[in-house]
């Protein structure tokens, strides 16, 4: 069923990808036919050092580029970091933006690229803001190029950053930061450590599942949302046992990071429709715990499905009707892939407990994912889900 | 499982789209949106008369619209008809097009907006040409109101017109002549006949399953066609028997019209991807033969896949997995859905013999469509395949 995709393909959902095994080689020509001789890489601070990395900035020096180098992204972005990557894109007179890494590195890059040439403070462009600023103005040319499959920012038109001091998230939304074009390439997966690959693979079933349940009509994000879910029951287990093992670029290894890579695409285009009530209990475990984001949608999952089920009953029997899934309980299924790739069952395994319930509800009930969940969410509601995953 | 969508929904893939019972109604603010006040009708003639076309008339009319006709479209669309209907917009000093019909109307109406304000000859335009002209100038905004549910032509970026004398078939293809916003109406599809509700119906499950057997990598193609191989699954077997019992407006007949509505415009969607012999065929069969060519693919898509199995065993598997197929062998479901919906098992039935057979080859090797097509088509496969067809 999976391949390995040893051509490189370009499709155009929701912008150009060329994707497949080598498809970073294709980055320095992009540049080039853009007439861009002076990219900044925006990077997280361990990925800076690690081969995909450096394999794309030796790629670009030996093209003929001035590349320049930020990696001062931590954990989850905040402010901070993107004023200084901005000023690393002036002080490196860049011209072009080339962001690598999971969701974080993307993000960030998208609002330097965003704030290189136009006026205010970051927060300024906040979504829904009153007399927020919009994107008008001048936006570098920025290439994405993911290295974990989970986000899928780099297909994305957000980007979330949080206060320095608060923690809030605060989304920056613009058709104009949709990177100008992704290069996913498996074999930059390869070296991804389990823990990783399960929390973002998780974190893009999620996107899948959600969307596919959310309110809201949309035919063609169903589809994807569904094929998408297929690819990840064919390859998630994998991926974790391969990164377990240490194995390298082995055809298998290659074609189930690839499916992988795909389905985080597809998650991200699928929600476009919309996303539910598991993502406001991410954001609310982010903001209070500061618990990473695809992780704290793994272990929120299963719960969240569960309280759904009823609200979509024919959607979730279509859901365990892939052939991929293998005629068990959806709920279930998903249970077990959790604990096949070993995410915790319980928050409380992270450090969360009954202390932080109420911040957390409030937060979740702040968040506006849960508005689009198939079945409304109560204040007793969302309590009883933290309740149940604290464990 | 399936609903009537009495919310208008928008979506946007790959223009936006208001999707719902009564959707037509959103025409006329959408128009005064871009401050255009005289729309031209393109649309076929026996159409002309009828409830689709004279209630939007009335609508615009009453909304204060200064309204033009062109209902010059009459079977498959050749050039005269386009340059009739430019005349036509110049002659009303129209400001805009809304399209309503199937695909011809639509694809005339494509190339009228074209050619409104673009020098020289439409097949100047013709794709692949050498020094061909292209679309680089004023092109009027352009609205699609599709009345089958078939060729997805209203979210397509090309049209096919035929020159007068010879029938050669042309395409012109440019992004700049999809429609800039579709109105996707079930309503519209209540009155339509049961022979072209099934002739237009397996048009669009031919789309959705050549581009998903297509060689290509596209997995966002791949699971918008495998939704929609679902929903033709679900419905497309009521819309012609609700034709046939002249049925009107009830929720399931809007339901499962509404369902090949979306069918219809994910088969073009999935397109993107490629098509296959199935097309090449039937474009043969409708320069040679005059056939209409929704029907023409109805009767050859159970012969092309048939072929094409072996060349993607998978991907059948995949398709007769689809709960909705009902555990029978994917081949079998083709031909019994074309049986049931009544068009032919043989093209002998609508006049084509063994007369045809030299030319129908030799078209059908020069369409560019197989060349996508998951098993390579040589022209003895070709020859058999209509032999088959024949009957």
């Amino acid at each position: 069923m999976l391949e390995v995709p040893v051509e490189i393909s370009r499709y155009n959902f929701p912008t150009p990808i060329d994707f497949g095994v080598g498809a970073r080689r294709a980055i320095a020509p992009a540049l080039k036919a853009q007439s861009l001789s002076r990219p900044l890489i925006v990077t997280d601070q361990i990925l800076a050092g690690l081969a995909p990395v450096t394999g794309i900035v030796e790629l670009l020096t030996e093209a003929g580029f001035s590349v320049g180098l930020f990696d001062g992204v931590v954990g989850n972005p905040v402010k901070s970091q993107v004023e200084a990557g901005v000023a690393a894109y002036h002080a490196h007179g860049a011209d072009s933006i080339v962001a690598i890494g999971g969701g974080a590195p993307v993000d960030v890059a998208k609002v330097v690229a965003l704030m290189a040439h136009h006026p205010g403070d970051l927060f300024d462009y906040e979504d829904g803001k009153p007399d927020a600023l919009t994107a008008e103005g001048k936006i570098p040319y920025l290439v994405a190029v993911p290295t974990t499959a989970g986000t899928g920012s780099e297909v994305g038109r957000s980007s979330v950053v949080s206060d320095d001091q608060t923690h809030v998230k605060k989304i920056i939304f613009s058709p104009r930061i949709l990177p100008a074009h992704v290069f996913a390439d498996p074999e930059l997966l390869v070296g991804l450590p389990a823990g990783i690959t399960a929390a973002t693979g998780l974190d893009a079933l999620t996107h899948l599942l959600e969307a596919y349940v959310a309110k809201g009509f949309h035919p063609m994000c169903d589809g994807i949302a569904l094929e998408g879910v297929r690819l990840v029951a064919l390859s998630l287990e994998k991926c974790v046992k391969f990164a377990k093992e240490g194995t390298g670029p082995t055809p298998e290894h290659l074609a189930v990071r690839s499916a992988m890579l795909n389905a985080s695409i597809m998650g991200a285009v699928a929600f476009q429709k919309g996303l539910g009530v598991v993502h406001s209990c991410a954001h609310a475990l982010s903001t209070v715990c500061d618990l990473h984001h695809g992780l704290a949608n793994g272990v929120m999952v299963p719960y969240g499905m569960a309280f759904n089920r009823s609200a979509a009953p024919e959607r979730f029997e279509t859901l365990a009707s892939l052939s991929e899934v293998g005629g068990v309980d959806f709920i279930d299924w998903i249970d077990s892939l959790r604990e096949a790739v070993g995410v915790p069952k319980n928050l409380r395994e992270l450090g969360v407990s009954e202390d932080h319930l109420d911040t957390l509800v409030s937060h979740g009930m702040a968040d506006p994912c849960h508005q689009l969940n198939p079945r409304a969410v109560s204040e007793a509601d969302m309590r009883e889900l933290f309740v149940q995953a604290i464990g």
